[in-house]
C-alpha cells in the first residue's frame, strides 16, 4: 500500500481533491516515509512525527503558496515539505541531501524563511501580514509554534503585537508538552490547564492576550484539524488555535522517549535498543560532571540551561536528586538565563550557564547590559563554538566577536583538558569578573600536568615553545594547529618558531608581543572563528605602527551552509599545509 | 513646612515610625523636590512623580536592604533614592551631580543593580531570589516593573520563570498606561480591561502565567498601597502586585502630556509652555521627514519603532494621519521589530526600523537569523550611535562591532546631509541586502551637492583628497575630524595627505587599499565607536603582511559613565592635535 496516495501528491493543491479515507491513509504513508528516512539520517524525529495530520489539513485547507505557513524553528516542517513537491529528498536515498533540516525559501515556494532559531514565526508572519495589508491583498498568514518556543521572549513579543494587529494572522499553537527536554514556565501550567480543560480553563494567555482562541484536543485527528482550520480561515482578526500533539505520534519509542527522540542520531529501526549512540568523552561531558562534584559540595553553585542540557553537558547534573535545587532549565530563554545568573552572582550565588555558541547570540544586550555593566562573577560556558560544517542557522563562528568585544568579560580558550578544568574552577570561585570559556571542539586533549587554576592576572599568554623568525599564536582549539605549522615549519624551512597558548580571548599581551620584536619578523595567529572583529585583529592592530608583519588565519565573515568542514579549512587556509606556505610567502 | 517630614529620613527604618498624615506628608514633600530639581537639570520626570507613593509603602513595609527590591529601567528610581540616604542630591544644587539617574549598587546598599535597559528587573530578581534560596535566607525579594517594559521579551521570560519558582517573589507592576509613548499590543488590552474591572476580569495575563494577582485601583494611595503589601509580605509563592498609578502625578502639565514629560530637558516651573525645548535641527530629524514624504508615495513603506519614535525622529511620521498603516510602534520589543522586518521585506514591502544604538544590542540574533541569513532588504536607522558623554547604560559605541560582524549586512556610515539621504534612498530602493544607516551625529553638514543614490557595488571608498605619505581614513561622523587632521598636518608638516570617506563599514575597498601602497608610509583610520571588533581593525588586517603601517583611533573597550565628551575625546586622541602629533612620532 506504500506511496499509493503519496505517489499522487506533488503539491498542496493534489491534497483538496482527496477524501477522508485517503487523507488518513496519506498520513500513515507519510509517518511510513519518516520513519524510514529520519532513522537512516537522523535529524528531527518526534516534532515532524507530531505535526504529520495538522500539515496535511493545513495543506488541505489553506491555499499555499497563496496564504503564507511560516514554521518556528522549522524541526516540525519535514510533513510540509514532502508535501509541497519534495516527497523524493524523504523517498529517494540518493536524493536525501538534496534538502536543508529546516525551510529555506531556495528550496520551495512555500517556504518563506531559513530559519533554525526558535521563537521567530510570529514575527515573521506579522511581517508577512503586514506586507499583505500594505500591498492590499487578502492572503491568510499562518504561524506554526511549539509549545517549546513559547518560552522565548521573541515569541511573546511577536504574540502581543500580533494580537494588537487587528488583522487577518493565525497562530497554530502544536502543543505536545514538550521543550527539547521537558518545559519549564509559568505558561505551561496554563497549557496544561487548557488541555485538561478542552481549552475552556478560565485562566487563558491566549485570550489575555487579546486572541481568539480554538482548542483541538485532538491534534493528530486531520478531520478535527480540518474543521478548525475551516472556521477560522480569512479570519478578519488574530487568532489562536491550541492543538494538542502527541510528539513521536506512531513511533512508540518516540512517544515514550520523547527527549531522546527529538534529534536523532541515524539509528536501527529494527533494534530500537540502539536508538542513541554513544559518544565518546567530550569536553562538554568532562565539564559537565566536573560541575556535579564542585555543586555536591558547594550548594552555591547554580547549573542553568535554556532548554539543551544534553548538548551542553548537564544531562549529569539534572539527573542528581541531590542537586535538585541547584539546576534551573529556563526553558528557551537566553535572555533570561543571563540576567538570572547576573542576579545570584550578585548575592555571592555561583551560576554556570552553559549555552551553545550559536544561542548566545540570542542574550547580547543582557551579557552587556545585565551581566558585563554589573561586573558579576557569573561563568558562562560557550559549547559547539568554532567552524562546523552544520546548517547556516547553527554555526558557531560568531561568539568571538559578540562576547570578545565587550568590557569587562573575560573569555578564555582552554587547549586541553587540564587547562580547561583549571579555568572552570578559576571561573566558578573568581569573584571579579563575568567569565566565559570557550569549550573546546573535536577530541580530548590531555597532558597529564595539573594546570593552577588561576588566571587572576588577565591577559597573560603562555609562551610554550621559545623560538624565533615566526611567532604562532593558536587560540584554543586551534592551539593544536599552531602545534602542527611549528613542526612542519621547522621539519621544512628550519625555523624553531614560537609557540603561544594565548588563553585570554579577550586580551593581549602586550609585554610578551613586544618581546617578540626582538627576534621575530611573523606573527601568525589562528582562530576557531570568523577573522572579522575576533581574536588575531587585536593582535593586529597592535603592530600595525611596529615593524613586524601578522598574518590572521580564522574563517571568513560568511553564512555556510552544510559545507564540509575539510573543505572549509581548505578555503580558509586552515591546514598546516596551506599556512606553512602562507608563511614561506612572507618570509620569501 | 517644606522639608519637616523629609527632614528626618535618611534612611528607610525612619518611615516605620511615621503615622499615616506624615507619610502622606513626606508624599507631598518628595514630589516638590522632585518637581523642583528635575525641572532644573532634566531627568526622568513623570515616571518619578507617579512613584512616590508605591516608593513610600514599599519601604514602610519592608525591610531593605535585607528585603530587595529592584526597579527596572529605573527610570522611577528617584524617590527610592530620596528614602534612601540620598536626598540631599536632590535638594542641595550642588550636590545634583553625585547620583546617576538610574540604580547604582555603588551608590547605596539598597541598589543592587546598575540598570538603563528595560525588561530585566524581573529576571534580576529571580537571580536574587534564588541566591536567597541556596544560602538559605528569607528575604522578600521584589521586582518594580513598569508597564511599558512589559512588552519586552525579556520581561516575559522573567515572569514565566518567575511564576514556575514556587518561592517568594514580589513583582509589582506600576501600570500607569503609558510607555515612553502610548503603549502598543495585546497585553495593554488585557491592562485596561483589569483597571476597568478593579482587577476582577475574567482574563488576566499574571494569573495565566501562573500568579497569584493583587489589584490595587489607587496606585497613588499610601495607606492602600501599604494594606496590600503587608498582605503579600512574606508569601512563599509568586505573586503579581498590580497597581493603576498616575505618571506625571502632581504635576498637572506632566499629567496631561505624559510623554512630553516623560523624560525632560531643564524647563521653567513659572513659564511650563516652556517644558519641551527646540533643538537645531539634527539628521535625524531630516532623516524623519524625508520618509513622510517618501512614504506618503510609496504605500509599501513601512516605519517600525520600538516606542521611541521622537528620538529616531518618526515623530513626524507617526503624526500623519495619512500614514497610520504605514506606522508600527512594537512597544519596547527590537527584537520582534527586526524579525517582523524580515517578515515585510520578503514580500517586497520597504520597512525601516530606526533603533538608538544602545537598543540594537537587543537584537543580535534577530538580525543575524532572521533578517541577515534571509538577506532580506530591509533598512536599519541607527540613531544615537558614536561616543558620548552619558550615563554607561545608554552608550553608542557597539553598534559597529555588534552589526558589521554579521555576513550578509550592509552598514553604510554617510558623512554629509546628501549622503545620508541618498543611503536612504538606496536602502529603501535596493532589493539585495539588509541595509544599515549609522545615523551621523553632531552639527549637520551639508555640501550642497547631490549625491547619487546607488551604492550597489559593494565596499568602494572615496577617495576625496588624493594626496601621499599619509591617508587618513574617516568613518561617518569622523571624516570632519578626518578634513581637521589632513589640515593640520599640512600646516604643521607639509605633508599633502590623502583623505578618503569610506562610506562602507562592513568591508574593504582592496583596490584602493592595495594602491595606497604605492606612496603612503602610514595609513590611520578614525571612527566614532570602540576599536575592538570595530572597522579600523578590518583595515589594519588587510596590511598585516603588507609594507605600511597603520594607526587606529577609537574608544578605548571600557564602559564609561558621565564622563565629559571632552575628557573622551582627549583619553583616546581624538582631537586633531593628538592625531598629528602620533603621525609625527610614527614619521619620524
Amino acid at each position: 500500500m506504500e506511496g499509493n496516495i503519496l505517489n499522487k501528491i506533488n503539491e498542496p493543491k493534489d491534497l483538496k481533491i482527496l477524501n477522508n479515507e485517503e487523507l488518513n491513509l496519506l498520513g500513515g504513508e507519510i509517518r511510513e516515509v519518516l520513519i524510514k528516512k529520519v532513522s537512516t539520517t537522523g535529524g528531527h524525529f518526534g516534532p515532524n512525527l507530531g505535526m504529520i495530520e495538522a500539515t496535511i489539513a493545513l495543506h488541505y485547507v489553506f491555499n499555499s503558496p497563496i496564504d503564507k505557513i511560516v514554521y518556528d524553528v522549522s524541526h516540525q516542517s519535514y510533513p510540509h515539505k514532502i508535501l509541497t513537491g519534495r516527497k523524493e529528498a524523504f523517498i529517494n536515498p540518493e536524493k536525501f541531501s538534496t534538502i536543508t533540516g529546516y525551510t529555506s525559501q531556495h528550496e520551495s515556494e512555500h517556504d518563506f524563511f531559513t530559519v533554525g532559531h526558535t521563537s521567530t514565526s510570529v514575527s515573521l508572519a506579522c511581517g508577512l501580514a503586514k506586507a499583505r495589508d500594505v500591498k492590499g491583498t487578502k492572503e491568510n498568514i499562518i504561524a506554526v509554534i511549539g509549545d517549546g518556543s513559547l518560552s522565548g521572549g521573541e515569541a511573546y513579543e511577536g504574540l502581543n503585537n500580533a494580537a494588537d494587529s487587528g488583522k487577518n494572522i493565525i497562530i497554530v499553537v502544536n502543543d505536545n508538552d514538550m521543550s527539547i527536554a521537558e518545559n519549564h514556565g509559568g505558561l505551561y501550567k496554563n497549557l496544561a490547564e487548557l488541555r485538561k480543560t478542552n481549552g475552556m480553563a478560565e485562566n487563558n494567555l491566549f485570550k489575555a492576550l487579546g486572541f481568539e482562541y480554538h482548542y483541538v484536543e485532538e491534534g493528530n485527528n486531520i478531520q478535527a484539524l480540518i474543521e478548525v482550520f475551516n472556521e477560522v480561515k480569512d479570519t478578519n482578526h488574530p487568532v489562536v488555535v491550541h492543538i494538542h500533539t502527541i510528539k513521536g505520534k506512531g513511533y512508540e519509542e518516540a512517544e515514550k522517549n520523547k527527549e531522546a527522540f527529538h534529534w536523532v542520531m541515524p539509528f536501527n529501526l529494527e533494534n530500537k535498543e540502539q536508538g542513541i549512540i554513544d559518544f565518546p568523552e567530550s569536553y562538554t561531558d568532562i565539564g559537565g560532571k566536573f560541575l556535579v562534584e564542585k555543586a555536591k559540595e558547594d550548594k552555591k553553585i547554580v547549573a542553568i540551561t535554556a532548554a539543551t542540557p544534553g548538548p551542553v553537558g548537564l544531562n549529569y547534573f539534572r539527573g542528581e536528586e541531590s542537586l535538585k535545587e541547584q539546576y534551573v532549565d529556563v526553558g528557551i530563554a537566553e535572555e533570561h538565563a543571563i540576567a538570572f545568573a547576573s542576579g545570584i552572582a550578585s548575592q555571592g550565588g555561583k551560576p554556570v550557564v552553559s549555552l551553545l555558541s550559536s544561542f548566545i547570540q540570542r542574550t547580547y544586550d543582557q551579557l552587556s547590559q545585565d551581566l558585563a555593566i554589573n561586573n558579576n562573577p557569573a561563568l558562562i560556558m560557550v559549547s559547539w563554538a568554532g567552524i562546523n560544517g552544520g546548517d547556516v542557522t547553527h554555526l558557531g563562528v560568531f561568539d568571538i566577536p559578540l562576547i570578545s568585544n565587550i568590557p569587562n568579560i573575560v573569555y578564555l580558550a582552554p587547549t586541553n583538558k587540564e587547562e580547561y578544568l583549571a579555568m572552570m574552577e578559576w571561573g566558578i570561585e573568581q569573584k571579579n569578573h563575568p567569565v566565559a570559556i570557550r569549550v573546546p571542539n573535536g577530541d580530548v586533549i590531555s597532558t597529564g600536568i595539573k594546570v593552577e587554576a588561576s588566571f587572576n592576572k588577565l591577559n597573560v599568554y603562555e609562551k610554550t615553545i621559545d623560538g624565533s623568525d615566526v611567532a604562532i599564536i593558536g587560540l584554543g582549539s586551534f592551539y593544536e594547529l599552531g602545534k602542527r605549522v611549528h613542526e612542519k615549519l621547522k621539519n621544512e624551512s628550519g625555523i624553531n618558531a614560537t609557540l603561544i597558548n594565548p588563553r585570554f580571548i579577550t586580551g593581549i599581551d602586550k609585554e610578551l608581543l613586544t618581546e617578540l620584536l626582538d627576534n621575530h619578523k611573523l606573527v601568525v595567529t589562528l582562530e576557531d572563528g570568523i577573522l572579522d572583529g575576533g581574536f588575531g585583529e587585536k593582535i593586529t592592530r597592535f603592530y600595525g605602527d611596529k615593524e613586524i608583519k601578522v598574518l590572521n588565519f580564522g574563517a571568513t565573515k560568511e553564512f555556510t551552509d552544510r559545507v564540509p568542514l575539510e573543505e572549509l579549512y581548505e578555503r580558509y587556509h586552515l591546514t598546516e599545509e596551506l599556512i606553512v606556505g602562507d608563511i614561506k610567502n612572507i618570509l620569501k
